[in-house]
């Protein structure tokens, strides 16, 4: 017996595919769809036909860009930094950094964490890419902006051992307590290097 | 400056329309299909511009169908006792009843429940329907199947003050403890409704 329609079947089984989507939000966004005008499912899947043949990376700084753009305007614009480098792990990583409207420097996305687990190598990653960025564009600071996990640190070191001797200062993002999160409910690690890394008033 | 590819842009806002879809977890669902295969976004898209036009109501019953099948097979199979209704407010509700496998008769989909604040009368539900089937299926008991809310309540009212004075049993789904749930968890209305309901061991 049918209960439902196959073509309902299928696109609840293709919502399903997405990250954190289990079968009943899957079939709620499915119902969504069906009951809803069709301008909105149109907008929805001409998007997604879309959106593959109009995103690029930047040949530079691996952002995302408009397909048929070889260099994102974060290197391009005058008013950017080109000797001050932030590395992230994601493109999503440059939108976080750009709403605190204080970094004024460039980007590297690296496209991903070296994770063993994962499979995933440092030579799968935008390193050499970024140590060329480093001679060609005589940067005087790396910013390591790769996430507090073991991924993001290990990462980190390996990018710091690529570095090597060249004249060139590698920072990272201060590890501490988030701004309006009670002392007491940190965590040890967190609180630790709060401590470790505390500054003089 | 241009953070983000438009097409990006724009399939995160046609994410954001989905319900319960925060920006956020748009953009998780966008990069999610920017780096999976091919395969796995065309699957999506073809399945919502597919959806539409294969997927119809049933004539009888309301339920979702398989576009150009005019009655559901919930309705035409000769195990299901037709002179048996359960009323329900969405399609979806008769795949969880299936689910139980303890329901041999047929269904009748509202399209919704009557909520004066959502702007849906009665009229804009299959109600009149209803009434033509209790009357052309002889029907003798009508299972008043919906949610147990001031929208569900009252709806089952109106439908019981439209049967009027038909000979056709009217009911609805007991209210009481869900299944595992510890007494002193169940809130005072549900308890309540326990009480009222109990029945003799």
């Amino acid at each position: 017996m049918q209960l439902l329609p196959p073509a309902l079947i299928s696109l609840i089984e293709a919502f399903g595919n997405l990250p954190g989507v289990g079968p009943r939000t899957a079939e709620r966004y499915a119902y969504f769809l069906l009951k809803a005008e069709p301008a909105v499912s149109h907008e929805l899947y001409s998007s997604i036909e879309k959106m593959r043949d109009g995103v690029g990376y930047c040949q530079k700084t691996f952002a995302l860009v408009e397909k048929g753009k070889e260099i994102s305007d974060l290197y391009t614009d005058p008013g950017r930094d080109k000797t001050l480098i932030a590395v992230v792990a994601e493109p999503f990583d440059i939108v976080a950094i750009e709403k605190t409207s204080q970094y004024k420097g460039t980007y590297h996305v690296l496209g991903g964490l070296v994770s063993p687990i994962d499979g995933i190598t440092p030579e799968q990653l935008h390193i050499k890419q970024l140590i060329h960025r480093i001679d060609e564009d005589k940067v005087q600071e790396v910013i390591l902006a790769t996430n507090a996990s073991v991924e993001g640190e290990s990462t980190a070191l390996y990018i710091q051992q690529q570095i090597g001797k060249r004249k060139v200062k590698v920072t990272r993002l201060a590890r501490g307590l988030p701004v309006g999160v009670d002392l007491e409910y940190a965590d040890q690690i967190t609180l630790g290097r709060a401590l470790e890394g505390r500054t003089v008033l």
